[in-house]
């Protein structure tokens, strides 16, 4: 994409009232536009992370044989009822109408499959979906990180007994891990206890360690394994060790078995009269990417990892007024798109040198080229990475090979 | 996909309280699950639909230069006020909460758009999203046509001056026939004159011809022009004929020419300080599902085009007891989606042949493939178009050719 063509554009100000560097750098680099408290527009650059994020969200749920569906977010009051939670604060509620919007679909999902699952054989069955929920949310304050609307998947298991629900229950666990290390997050996302309700003494929290979480975990170096603070006392409860790590952090992914909480109250039965066994798993699409730009960023902007970036080149022109660098970076844009790269080509001739280069690191996309009358000297560009300092020359012949390499 | 593995079920009986053809089929095969009057789930069948009409608007959208943006659902009450729609009575309301739920977007992407614009340069700019919308809608009672949450693309232009706006909405007239011609309705669409507001004598709707369409129009054959009756005077406008066709039909777009009406209220003005002018743009994608149901079935269901069809084949395997043919059918199901095409497998054991050919009558996938004793007899499969009724033998080696000579 010419960045000339795109309508947004970088702010040099902090936006007012946002305290989160999440909502901070993506407001400034033009990812989102705040509409209201906790309640975001995702403009084109933000919107090509979600996208990917999704992607990769996506791609572990269908491997793990879960099928995609979207539920409605207007959700019968009667659901509701069923279960006694009609009346949590959660909710948004609908002015004179039997509605409340979707913040969680147990309500819906466990009718819905009880249509379709008749006999013993039709399990174990699993179901998920990305989309927009809404929570009547009094802090919504950390920009993407706790919102009033934001983008979640949430996927739902049916299982004929305990047994059954456990083994999937540890298989999504591996998908979860996988996602937040296709994000980069894994080596700072912790496994953590999280207080457990009826049917287990614990559900599972996946937590990410920043300075921008709300949470307090502790986590043993040992096991590799942290608790909430919620349910700490003092010890690990694997191994027993006191000398446990107190961090902030984020909750990115929460896992639970849910037992029979939900089946009962629809009779949502097996073969053998009782009520199934469920689980539910969650992932806040948007929660992620906030929580991406909390833990990759730097004085300048945002350092996106290579899998989520809007973009994978960052293409600058600069001519100096010289009109031969033009057509020169027009045609290594089309050549490197021809190649299969995404890349943002920084085309606008009314800007300085300084103003693109802190643009390009504000947006942070990883691979940074520069296209000038210096460079196009040497028949070069010069290359660089985000997160890195020193900068490359390579000859414009050789680039589409070495970024090939690179990408191996 | 493996139908074995697919949660969802057909149903051989009509949905209760469903008077509409497509929400009859739709539920009936498992495309769609019914939660309230005009709210529904889309299920795997369903959602693969939804997402292949989403890419086709996408790509002509992205070609009218469009930008791809995603504006949240909860509507803060002041910008509703600016314009005066506060008390619509389209809109939902959040109970003690000061949100709407959108049902359009005008009042967001007005203020949205004006941050970025800031000079006559960065003009004209195109946005659009494909969102879920929300309708306080009275009669929800055709199935997918008439919903009280739906998904919908919308697209808003600014430009300078009515003439620059008058050439974008030519654009968009053409883009939004390539759409209707991807989805095989070209031929029974029509550009249909519509009551056009302050800015315009008239807007256009595009309105496809079906029983199941509430509105009335009247088509012009010479001129290839419809006018919807609420702005019908018994003649067509363009060329004065009163021989005119009277047809109900189901409106599949609209695009509206808003002149400053947004704009102004917003002060988002032009360098001469004067408002804006805008355009906006709509199609509705479930709509356009629910129409397309509606205008391609027979009495044994539907009756997909390749376009968006949920799979592009339906293998089904019949062994009528013969352990032979499953690893026959595994293989060729293997082949045929290594060789990259989309595949329902009905390697279901349970059902007789006539569940299986009901069921793919009812599904509609468009191309049916038969691999059973008698066809494996002769080293062959049976191929049968779903929209025609001879079927004819293919060798097993020679299909993965013929199949892609057929796509050509």
């Amino acid at each position: 994409m010419k960045q000339s063509h795109l309508f947004t554009k970088t702010q040099k100000e902090n936006p007012a009232g946002e305290i989160s560097i999440n909502a901070q750098y993506l407001i400034r680099a033009g990812f989102v536009d705040k509409l209201s408290s906790g309640i975001y527009t995702f403009l084109p650059l933000g919107l090509r992370v979600v996208k990917k994020i999704q992607d990769i969200v996506r791609n572990e749920m269908d491997a793990l044989g879960a099928q995609e569906i979207l539920m409605p977010s207007l959700h019968p009051k009667e659901n509701w009822e069923t279960t006694g939670r009609w009346d949590v604060e959660e909710m948004y509620k609908i002015d004179g109408e039997p509605y409340g919007l979707g913040w969680t679909h147990e309500e819906i999902v466990t009718p819905l499959l009880k249509k379709f699952i008749l006999s013993g054989k039709d399990l174990p069955k699993a179901v998920y979906q990305i989309q927009t929920k809404f929570r009547n949310e009094p802090r919504a304050k950390s920009g993407l990180l706790r919102g009033r609307e934001f983008v979640m998947k949430d996927l739902y298991s049916f299982h004929e007994n305990q047994d059954d629900l456990d083994d999937y229950y540890e298989q999504v666990k591996e998908a979860y891990f996988k996602v937040y290390n296709s994000l980069g997050l894994g080596e700072i996302t912790y496994l953590t206890l999280a207080s457990g309700g009826t049917f287990s003494k614990y559900s599972h929290e996946f937590q990410t360690i920043t300075n921008a979480g709300e949470d307090i975990i502790y986590i043993c170096p040992k096991c590799k394994l942290a608790t909430n603070k919620e349910v700490f006392d003092g010890k690990c409860p694997q191994c027993g060790s006191t000398n446990l790590e107190e961090k902030k952090a984020i909750e990115v992914g929460n896992i639970f078995k849910l037992g029979t909480k939900y089946t009962a109250p629809f009779a949502f039965n097996g073969q053998n009269g009782s009520p199934l066994v469920m689980g539910c798993y969650g992932i806040g699409i948007t929660r992620l990417l906030g929580t991406v730009v909390e833990t990759m960023n730097d004085t300048k902007g945002m350092i996106w990892p290579q899998s989520i970036a809007p973009f994978a080149i960052h293409l600058i022109q600069i001519d100096g007024g010289d009109e031969s660098v033009a057509p020169k970076g027009e045609e290594l844009y089309d050549i490197l798109q021809k190649e299969g790269f995404e890349v943002l080509y920084d085309n606008r001739g009314e800007k300085t040198v300084g103003e693109k280069l802190n643009d390009a690191d504000l947006i942070g996309i990883p691979l940074r080229i520069i296209i000038s009358k210096k460079t196009l000297a040497e028949d070069s560009v010069e290359l660089k990475e985000r997160k890195e300092e020193k900068s490359s020359l390579v000859k414009i012949k050789e680039l589409v090979n070495q970024l090939k390499e690179n990408a191996k």
